[in-house]
């Protein structure tokens, strides 16, 4: 049974630090093992891309057949049908034109002093997405990790996704193409976050690699770190509900379970001021449970991660929990949905009022379903476009300008005993490194 | 002596990559230990923090003397020259300036099917600032780390300092006040960062740490992440010069000193068009260090990883260069440096035209002296305000929006056997769950 926690009781404290602090991923060790995968694709490339996916993959390739052609994108786009490609393309464009207002501007002034600076923006070189194989191969994703380097201007953005036994769902393939993917490889694991990073005779290295995947490609991709920039690799999901007793049990039960179906490590939170409205949502999820495809997965993530917390006052007691909490979504089913979002600091996506369940932002709301988890939205932000771009200043003197503050550059870098940093400032002053 | 190399000569690319993947920081292996004192910290809050600074700093405290009080902080600010406060006023003030440029703007928008989207930027809650002892406790790069937070509009920031045998640069403590810092605590090392990702009895626990340290410091850095945000881990610092031989090879050699004066395992790399002058600011650099009082350090770092290369035409040739070593600072001393800057994607800094040394930017330009090195420029930025901030997506729908929008979103995740997220949208549309 999910956790009931009532913050009037006196070890209210207690059971809600527990909720804060639950482990609820088994990491398991794959570090070695990945290491040596590394290893072998940057000492035998291409060979070693073709061992591990006949190995694991049972898939013969060559290093010709590794990219997936455009014949077999073009002719996977041709199996879905018309409802799902236009489905597909509202969620593109509706994705593309959220993100597009995130492209920053470069800055270029001359202060008082007449110095140049500023800040320009420019998207990193090549960008590789990886996308998970079989079951956990997500159309939506494609869209969510390519989009945003697309709108960044990156040049080349290159896909790797497993086919075991030759596998692959054609609506991947015709999200890969709706961004303007054209270069993709058959390949998975480890090997391939390996291949980006470091490329292979057939595959060029990349700059960023972004993309869910399963325990070995998120240790590769912690070892690749430093090489390749990656995003941050996430945890199970997580919701947090807040309701008042104004809203339909049955829909918000069902926006819990919508996290909970995910992975059995998922967590769905209700904070409700109402007991009883706490109790009416608990039935509601027993009884979509009865029905729903994935109730097993669904079912033991709300018995063994859920939990109902009951405040006194949603507006004067939620924030702090909330902030604590710090949700990857925070679904605010209340009356005035703006009023308690101004008072949370800590979310990575906020879905205000009672008509915006969380599932309509992991698909075609806008903004990005890559999301900050275990409470990192504390001090991280979900996926956007400027995950793909970087930011280079600059400074320009002349001999104006650098007489006008140079002589406080020299102070300090005498003060810290380093004379170089010095004497490359005074030989540009007038009287020049005797000042 | 440093690596000589030509773009015109037949072994050229094995010659540049060596000068890309030549390592040069030895990495000590120092996890375990660290692993053990973030440890300690967490089971024995303070007393382990006192254990630990009586043991490596020699310095017995207490709970209550943890902190540096505000009496300590004036009687050091009283010790410092006016000539000094005065430097550090204005670069301070500059700092300031730049950064403040780069504060956000929320997006609150209706689109077309009437969703209400947008982001907001909100500040971290706390933000821990280390700053190292003994001679590497540089004023500047307080004031580098903490005016990002401070513009950001982090409500909470924390100084740490470990002060061995007692002592400590006041002109570091005049730095904290000047960034309206006032909880400071005099402990370092691996421990000062498990007592500010992990917080003790007297030291509340901060949401990102950033600041430089030794290796000890940066394990414990890789160990919190997670917990905790954390700047990226720096590597040793890196100059790329660009010069014509219109520049006084004199001024030149003083820029790549000023790199290698900070560290043996620094790295300054000439470009120029013309291999005469390439040899007169080899020849600066020996002249400077005859008198340099760094000599020793900066010379082993110009002999063991400097370089000069020389290439036919630099507005041509050098930028596919400078890209691919993607240098943590990049002087431009040619004549049209804009021109150039413009064909560069990756750097962390760019310093344009002959008057413009790469000292003036570690101090009072006003950009950020905190810059990616080893590379890293290719996916990675300078740190600035929005390392303080994160931003937060919203959606709002209404019975008509989420009835336009929402069709599509059952679409795809009924695609990715989501029935959930599907029903937790039908839901609410016209026909509930049986849409």
């Amino acid at each position: 049974m999910p956790v009931r926690l009532d913050a009037q009781d006196p070890r209210f404290a207690e059971g809600f630090e527990g909720l804060l602090h639950a482990k609820r991923e088994t990491s398991e060790d794959v570090q070695a093992l990945v290491a040596g995968v590394i290893d072998e694709v940057r000492k035998r490339g291409d060979a070693a891309l073709i061992d591990y996916t006949a190995r694991w993959d049972r898939q013969t390739l060559t290093p010709a057949t590794l990219r997936i052609s455009q014949e077999e994108v073009d002719a996977a786009v041709g199996k879905c049908s018309d409802e799902l490609l236009r489905a597909l393309d509202t969620a593109a464009e509706r994705i593309e034109s959220f993100h597009r207002l995130q492209v920053p501007e470069t800055t270029d002034y001359r202060d008082a002093q007449g110095v140049r600076l500023g800040a320009r923006w420019t998207a990193v070189g090549a960008a590789g997405l990886y996308v998970p194989g079989g079951t956990a191969s997500y159309p939506s994703s494609v869209l969510m990790n390519a989009l945003p380097a697309k709108v960044a201007g990156v040049e080349r953005i290159v896909m790797v996704v497993p086919t075991p036994d030759g596998a692959i769902n054609p609506l991947v393939l015709a999200a890969a193409k709706r961004c303007g993917i054209t270069e993709i490889y058959r390949i998975g694991g480890a090997q391939a976050v390996a291949a980006l990073a470091y490329g292979t005779a057939t595959i060029a290295p990349v700059d960023k690699i972004v993309g869910p995947g399963n325990a070995f490609v998120a240790a590769a991709k912690r070892l690749v770190y430093g090489t390749v920039g990656i995003d941050s690799i996430a945890g199970p999901s997580e919701i947090l509900v807040v309701a008042d007793n104004r809203n339909d049990p049955a829909w918000i039960a069902m926006d819990l379970l919508s996290q909970a179906e995910h992975d059995t490590s998922a967590q769905s939170i209700l904070i409700t001021d109402d007991a009883a409205f706490g109790d009416a949502v608990a039935k509601a999820v027993d009884t979509h449970l009865e029905t729903l495809p994935r109730a097993a997965i669904a079912g033991e993530s709300w018995r063994e991660h859920g939990a109902i917390v009951v405040v006194r006052d949603l507006m004067a007691d939620s924030p702090a929990l909330i902030d604590r909490l710090a949700p990857e979504h925070l679904e605010l089913a209340v009356e005035d949905p703006d009023a308690l979002a101004a008072k949370v600091r800590n979310a990575g996506a906020i879905f205000l009022g009672r008509h915006t369940p969380e599932a309509i932002g992991d698909y075609v709301a806008g903004p990005n379903h890559v999301l900050p988890t275990a409470r990192s939205a504390r001090f991280s932000s979900g996926l956007n476009v400027l995950d793909f771009m970087k930011r280079t200043t600059f400074v320009a003197c002349d001999a104006d300008s650098v007489k006008a503050i140079g002589p406080a550059a020299v102070t300090l870098a005498r003060s810290e005993g380093l004379d170089a940093h010095a004497l490359s400032v005074a030989l540009r002053l007038p009287g020049g490194g005797q000042g």
